[in-house]
């Protein structure tokens, strides 16, 4: 089979690899798509995540991937061969502290696809054939290959809406409209979210927001007082989620948060100086979100039902042979929400 | 102005009462239209709820209504005449310790549209003519008379909802389709929940919750053992809204909740023997639902949003002078959901 | 080795049985001190539990024990020789659903001590020589013998606290004064409680119960109308813990909660008349409490440093061969707290 | 009467002002003890508050006081002249959105004693007699006047432990122990606390904090690694309260949290950079605590009963008209927790 290996920043690689076979309990994919994600653009264009995370041996990238059956392990019933499957990247041990609370996104030795976290690194899913638990594996039945793919970064935005507490009635900000900033978008109008207002700095994804319901979409850059409204009488959004990772976002969203209100932080962006008096203050409560567990399987059921369109944010797709023009088309917010690849 | 006054038990009478004027704060509505609510039924048929609350003196009817502004008081100006507006029939005092505490349903001096329960007796609303406080109107305009006299009862199960904690992904059952049934079925869609199960005895009540998206519609009197499946593992729903007052109905939700589960109470139905021992060992949380407060405007929002359709439920309307046959329509679970009575 | 083995109700025998080794993971305990409970004064008078559990074939009785380390099997180095072991009866799987979401006590495989529930049934750990896994034995250095054994039935008291949500500055009632009630009590005041109420039958246990800090000790057998005016403005109490499994107790706590209150069920009766329009009405939440997991640690450690002294519950200990004077001490609540047996 | 007013840094000034009376509702206290607060000292040696929060005109001191009851106004009977009462410097309106939700500590309108903020700016309670709403008052009988006049701080603190949900069990670190470093401590432990770490740079407030039954007191300026151990497997505290406003403070926090801890912040310290990366990943709650308003009434009840002894912190009183003396004492944190000034 082939495989997307990076080496180093912005060599990236189709090798070949050994054919896997599946255990007991296991399940071989082919792997159908891959959906690239904002960590693997910063594997493929810095060799690393911040000073942190660095690429130290070749990894395989990805791990938003969908795939159908192609042999099954001993004891695994639940599928058949041919099925679409949505496959998660999450293999947390079940046995620690954490798996034991029901905390398995916190799990003590989580191998999570294309991680260069822990060395060895944990290679990735953007392969021809991947061999996975049973347990990591959800039935997508009626999804498109590429719309299973959306179930990891769904998940993760079903997991911060889960975090935010009861959304009905509610007024929610976004602030970031990339893909995960849209999928929850989609993911709080669905959990009862009444006003849904996002920013960004680009047009193109504001235009997309808007196209999935937003009813308010603010260019920052462009219009950096459009808020102020929202501050008035101590404030008048009631759930921030914070997708960007930007300082001045988090700003934003304690300026026009209502005292007791609650802002998710999705976006990874480092230290940041926040307004930690006015936090205090006004009692908000600032609270991280992390991957997910529970929440694929509901991710993928949320599509099948359609209660969750995810196609709006589909916006093309690449042989793993052009992985390189893939990643530059992903890494341009001007006119890519998620670009997927075929390992078909 | 004339108001639908009953004195017994079927002995109800379109009087004459003066024109009332709005004072300080207050509003002036003409009301349009006036939803016949189940205690309405219980007070017209048996002169009272229970055995606890009898009707000791003649009493306006009524409490699901909207209007249009015909004049407001000195210092109100978030209206215009003309104005469609629903009317909440909810006055709490705003001082008394449950106030204090956001608990406004608990208001200790509560004044309720339509109540036998205080002597004298709250009047009702079904009235060409009614003076209420601003605080109790929300601008309704995008619905009709009719749906915006909805608004209460949806209150009702966005309050309900509400009680329940997040629903998202979860599976629901439902137990009882009448109007609070089948409102609870759209409420809890728009709060997230992934599977809905209802059940009733009667197939007209279940043919509308089907048509309002239920998954499952059990007509448990002619399937008495349609749920069991959901009891396997010690129970596969996650939360139950009892809306029938029935104590076989809470049974059934004791046993196919999963452990730690959730049973909303909103059916009033007197003492009732329940299975406590299950309760205690699955550790389940039954809690009540009575009335609603924040929830009334967020109801008429969502509503004018679109997020919540009551039009399938909208089951007819009569004149107020034929208030006696249209509540005989709406006592009949074959073929009524809401009945209307016009007042203008 | 001897064990207290029932064969039917009143036919409790001391047997032999071979001495049990350790495996790995595992700890050899030689039982100390053995509480008994009042399942086991259930089995022991009645032959079972209600009309559902009942013993089928002999069962050695007994789920409150510790015991000093006498052998550690292989990989086991937390302990060593001659530590005193407070032993949890508790042996979740520690991989189905509700263990991998951190509710072991709803655990689908659970094997819980001396359960006559299961077919075989559950040997339970009333005998000189008990094997335990390593994860059910926690280290109770401080604590003499029969204190450590009371770290099971508190830790059902402390779970039942963690039910209810904090308790700071809260109104607490407690109905039935029992060792769980007065358990409850010495908990609930740790966490926080700021008046504590107690109500039993028998002015023995209220005794005890004003010995260990109860505010309030009514007899409701002989002063009916003692909490009458916790009912005024809609109820005075926050949360009421039942633990006599008396459905007029649950009444009482019905009507002297607050809208909102938390009635927290421990007490295990059966089918139950409940006043449900009360309950919902006011908006009451019932919960159950069943068992404990985390807080068995939890149990010992709250008896270690001091916080909680469960010292004058102990009413008296028996040699094991007179397990049958020891069972009707127990059963005597005039005179009996908890009772236990030496198996030293 | 007098009364101790701040001209301006440093500038502050016994003067004469008209003795008040009670109107309805309210009641005249003659003020016995005020207890000196960090806002106290930052407007007499800085003339504010950060650079938001000045003084522009003259200003009486003072929020944290008790005194006895002088005279009564109309209608209120909860007392008798002679009566010690603490009073609450709180003053919600009651009517506005968050006193309407229980939220009175964000009212939009507020008059808290002693504030610069708004102008006219809201005078303070360092004066002989005061007068207060009856509902500001709380009877103290059994408590001293200084014991009386910590009830505000210690409801500070109580409200910051409601904040964090229960704590029965739960291990606690508290970085800061002054007057509400330590008060937290005593009101963690009240409610249930199991293991408490404080930190702060000055051994007389370690040593303070070690008396009042920490379990661990750590001088984190001469021991920097001290806290290492508690980061191990990702992190072993549950709770931070974080009461000295230092962003340092806060890393440590961040550090030693467990996944999905608790972060509770009352140290105000303006803006600060924090590890929000971290935060994110180990999806803690950073949630503010401000003020309070139920807590009051349960800091006088809590002190009363016994529960909370705030005598250790006590460290001395001067006359009033020695107010600059005792300033300058309550700033020295190698020697003072809670300095009061007599106005008696």
């Amino acid at each position: 089979m082939k495989a997307l290996v990076l080496h180093a920043a912005r060599d990236l690689r189709v090798e070949d690899r050994p054919d896997p076979q599946p255990g007991p309990g296991q399940v071989l994919a082919a792997i159908a798509k891959g959906g690239i994600c904002g960590s693997d653009l910063h594997y493929f264009q810095h060799g690393g995540i911040g000073s942190m995370i660095r690429l130290r041996e070749p990894m395989i990238l990805g791990h938003e991937v969908s795939g159908h059956v192609a042999a099954l392990g001993a004891g695994v019933d639940r599928f058949s061969v041919g099925d679409l499957v949505a496959v998660s990247p999450s293999r947390p041990c079940g046995a620690c502290t954490y798996c034991q609370q029901g905390q398995q996104q916190h799990c003590l030795n989580m191998r999570f696809y294309g991680s260069a976290m822990p060395m060895p690194h944990i290679q990735g899913a953007f392969r021809q054939l991947l061999v996975a638990d049973a347990a990591q594996c959800v039935p997508a039945h009626g999804l498109s290959p590429a719309q299973a793919a959306m179930a990891e970064p769904l998940a993760v935005c079903l997991h911060a809406v889960n975090q935010a507490g009861a959304l009905m009635g509610k007024t929610v900000l976004i602030t970031g409209c990339g893909p995960i900033g849209c999928l929850t978008l989609l993911a709080a109008r669905n959990a009862g979210a009444a006003r849904i207002i996002v920013t960004d700095l680009t047009d193109f994804t504001l235009s997309t927001a808007r196209g999935l319901g937003a009813d308010l979409a603010v260019n920052v850059g462009t219009h950096p007082d459009a808020l102020t409204p929202l501050s008035e009488g101590k404030g008048k959004v009631d759930v921030h989620f914070e997708c960007s990772g930007a300082a001045q976002a988090l700003a934003t969203g304690v300026a026009v948060l209502r005292p007791g209100g609650v802002l998710v932080q999705l976006g990874l962006g480092g230290d940041a100086t926040v307004p930690l008096q006015a936090m205090t203050v006004k009692e908000l409560t600032l609270r991280g979100s992390f991957r997910f567990h529970r929440e694929f399987a509901s991710a993928v059921q949320a599509m099948q039902s359609g209660r969750i369109d995810v196609s709006p944010l589909l916006s093309g797709s690449y042989p793993m042979e052009d992985a390189a023009a893939a990643l530059d088309h992903a890494a341009d917010r001007n006119r890519a929400m998620k670009i997927s690849l075929d390992f078909a």
